[in-house]
């Protein structure tokens, strides 16, 4: 039997889009001799379609997809993710569901049953678990049906459900698994994913077939990776990561194969591949085409600028360089060559003048008062300011470029440089934002290296360093990740031998700074802990404050 | 028996202020003479902690709190929400739980069965459903304890639970049932209470008290009115709205009481109230005392500004006024009189000057275009970063003034007139803040007559006026009720015989302006279904766009 996996990527509630999408990818099957394609979960709706489910209309349309579909399913069989209504009172109103459709004919509906709710996911708000389980027949095989995290409470040590969809429909004998997923990317996520998906194949000694997700949904990003795994646990396929593909398995080969094939899987080149995908996805899903950012000669704004460049092309991408007289010398000159390097279109416009006016109208009012913090926020705003003037007058999109460490403990100005539509690398740490600027340079210079060699700095004040007001990155990112990452709490940050002083003032700072982070912009999000939906806190609080 | 009610106002995660709060009034009610003393659900941490619960240092303390509090229970019983670690290594870590504390000991803990996972409620994230009930005997009475959504189950055309702990608890006999709550206001709460307060009762043939927070939580504001039923349904006792109050409560006379005791519950004093409330909370639980604003002339920041007034004391609030080119003279007059009339600092700053300081820079880069809304985008964003400027300087909060309506719509400028760290009325629609406006001047004319009549302006242009690019008001807040309240789609309103090229453009424009909405200040709900936690929606999709 021949198998098509079609790791789409679909926009959320674009019906009409992703309906003609599936279907096209459905013919492509049929004619290459599939006798089965196989879709992500929720393929219909995009995922995650978050309140847009609790609105009947928005259900409806998802059904009648399914209706489009079910009539191009003469020669092939289709597996594919939907919302279903749940037609019991009592209980949520809707089920996760795969479909199975052939000839013309839905041939059975599995729900989800493990629904997870936790990190950026909500799916308990949504959804029913299936309370019912049972296999398909479908030319001489008998296939498991599941929904993404109907396969992950195995192996666990702290297994988050009390139940075990696999353990319903084994004695139904199947030979085959299919997973129908939403599995959101994060740079542990494909290594984690082979090894779950494996041990439900040494568990149950079937093969395994898996549909991810690719493409960005705002924040989220889905890196695809489908795979086929044989019987004896070896990768067959695993479909390249962050493109839209569609890759067809002979069930046959898969069952004798003897070696793995897998893609490698470091870090900073998925991280990379992962920013580069989210801005593209970003734009082209809303229907834009060109983004500004403010470039300054420091490391945030030139890794942004590049990856930007890649995801949209150098003429769709502009700079402004805004120097005060803080601005040091060479900020002017690295943020040029950047700009020169990357063939793109610079422009510079000092802000000295424009903060004058300001002073002149303040002033009176400041009594008095000498140089603070308020004279360093002016300046950041003012160059929001003018970058959303550009991105107003030409319809760019203004790129955030603020990164982890100082998104966590709230060094940016609110309107200022955390002004933007989108925030490209607030979920990568300083530190990683130094491993990406390498990475970005392997082959020549891009980013200079004076870029990457200076001490960071914000240049709102005479001589300021980040160091000034900062603990070492190093220190910094290594107890933030134990915080946020970690989930641990202060002692046991301390008891891994970090300073007490240290790790409170840390803490304290990351926690009264949820106020600046919730009004930032959506966070593309690559690590397994993002600011964002992922990550709620309260904002009014006294916990470690 | 004496029961006390302690309605209290604790802070999130402050373990040692709010365990001081519940000994205190453990001690009065004991001096008083009560037998027993309910606090609300979650009364430890504050309600809603948020992922605050995945640590456990905070679980920890939480439980420290408890054992502190058991020391204090020689003479009177303590029933208080707290979390609970769950033991059982399958499903999630913790339950959501109400302790009964006796001469102390404790006596029992019941966990909480229903666990509400929508709108602003995210418990399935955090907490195990009970799987045992029990009734807890005290001084002769069989006693049920339920965690507020426990008695939820009731009455519901649409019941969103399959189970009801109650039928678990009846066999058991009970003579009274005490439900720990953590119920957030909006404007149909306390009427939709004690309707299901009451099923609870008729139901069951018991009495029934019921213990609420009071307070704000940023965006979440409880309005307490706990309460006494007696097994007849009458409401013996109904605790005031938002404040912090103690009641005691003799079983007796709840027996034999014949009559109803129970607030107002007219929508605009409750929406006012629990707004000064929120304004009050956010402000003193951080520390601040006093606010700035930009003070338009216009209706929205008007109310805005006797709302803050009212919460922080009129020596607290200061605002600027920030007229334009575009300005009209009115409006200077309009925004004078009520800053008279409270007694309020205001400074004026003309923005001119700052304005074509901008243009001077911008002049060369804008390549010949005309005047557009990136020119009255600069205004809006020179006054935002005047007022956080002042913010910045003087310690003051930023408080947003804008509505409901113009939220849902777009109609805002990011960074500039919807900068601010709350946003007091974004959950009031245009509408709803006229009939605020009156009510503020139910006694005298506070707000300036003619801020009230005349029409609409962002004066951001010459002549300009809301009604240019909005439907009138009170269609546009119809709509918008039915899709933002209601949850209808498109279909279902076009059905109620609103226009449907209208209809599809308004929610075409409040889908588009996620965005926005995205990077705003915490909202302050009042309403069934406030922009933030409640509300969750895709940045990018193509969903009625």
């Amino acid at each position: 039997m021949k198998i098509a996996l079609a790791q789409i990527n679909v926009i959320i509630g674009d019906f009409e889009g992703n309906t003609a999408k599936i279907i096209n990818y459905i013919k492509q099957a049929e004619q290459r001799g599939a006798d089965m394609i196989v879709f992500p979960e929720l393929a219909t709706t995009g995922y995650p379609p978050r309140d847009f489910l609790e609105f009947k209309d928005f259900i409806d349309k998802a059904e009648e997809s399914i209706e489009q579909i079910k009539n191009v399913t003469q020669n092939i069989a289709v597996v594919i993710g939907t919302p279903s209504v749940n037609p019991v009172i009592e209980g949520k109103d809707l089920y996760n569901s795969v479909v199975f459709l052939y000839q013309g004919q839905e041939l059975y509906r599995q729900h989800k049953t493990l629904l997870p709710t936790y990190d950026i996911f909500d799916e308990a708000r949504y959804f029913e678990e299936a309370t019912h389980w049972q296999i398909v027949q479908f030319k001489g095989k008998n296939i498991a049906l599941t929904v993404c995290e109907d396969l992950w409470n195995i192996g666990n040590e702290n297994p988050l459900y009390t139940i075990n969809p696999m353990e319903k429909l084994m004695p139904q004998q199947p030979d085959l698994i299919i997973n129908v997923s939403a599995s959101p990317f994060d740079y542990t996520h494909a290594k984690e994913r082979i090894k779950v998906l494996r041990e439900n194949v040494k568990q149950y000694g079937i093969p395994l077939i898996y549909v991810n997700h690719t493409g960005a949904q705002t924040d989220i990003i889905f890196d695809g990776g489908s795979l086929a795994i044989g019987a004896n646990q070896k990768v067959f396929k695993e479909l390249t990561y962050f493109v839209e593909t569609m890759e067809i398995v002979d069930l046959e080969q898969l069952q004798s194969n003897q070696t793995n094939a897998e893609q490698a899987k470091d870090k900073i080149p998925l991280i990379h591949d992962a920013l580069v995908l989210g801005i593209k996805d970003y734009f082209g899903k809303i229907g834009f085409k060109t983004a500004v950012l403010g470039l300054s000669g420091g490391l945030d704004s030139a890794v942004t600028t590049v990856l930007a460049t890649e995801a949209l092309g150098k003429d769709n991408v502009r700079v402004l360089l805004m120097p005060s007289q803080f601005s040091s010398d060479h900020s002017i000159k690295d943020a040029k060559d950047l700009a020169e390097n990357l063939g793109i279109r610079y422009d510079i416009v000092p802000i000295q003048s424009v903060f004058d006016s300001y002073m002149e109208q303040l002033t009176p009012l400041f009594e008095g008062r000498g140089f603070d913090v308020t004279e360093e926020n002016i300046q950041a705003r003012i160059r929001g300011n003018l970058l959303m003037a550009i991105s107003n007058k030409f319809g760019n999109i203004l790129l955030n470029t603020s990164n982890k460490s100082e998104m966590s403990v709230g060094y940016g100005t609110l309107y200022g440089d955390l002004a933007g539509g989108l925030s490209v690398i607030a979920d990568v740490y300083k530190t990683e934002v130094y491993d990406l600027a390498k990475y970005i340079n392997r082959h020549k210079e891009i980013i200079p290296i004076n870029t990457i060699t200076k001490p960071p700095s914000a240049e709102l004040r005479p001589g300021q360093k980040d160091s000034d007001s900062l603990p070492d990155y190093n220190i910094l990112d290594s107890i933030l990740y134990h915080y946020i990452e970690g989930q641990q709490g202060p002692k046991e940050i301390i008891a891994l031998g970090y300073d007490k002083a240290l790790v409170e003032r840390i803490l304290k700072m990351v926690n009264r700074n949820e106020f600046k982070r919730h009004q930032t912009a959506p966070v593309l999000r690559v690590s397994p802990k993002a600011f964002g939906m992922g990550r709620r806190m309260p904002i009014v609080a006294k916990y470690l404050e």
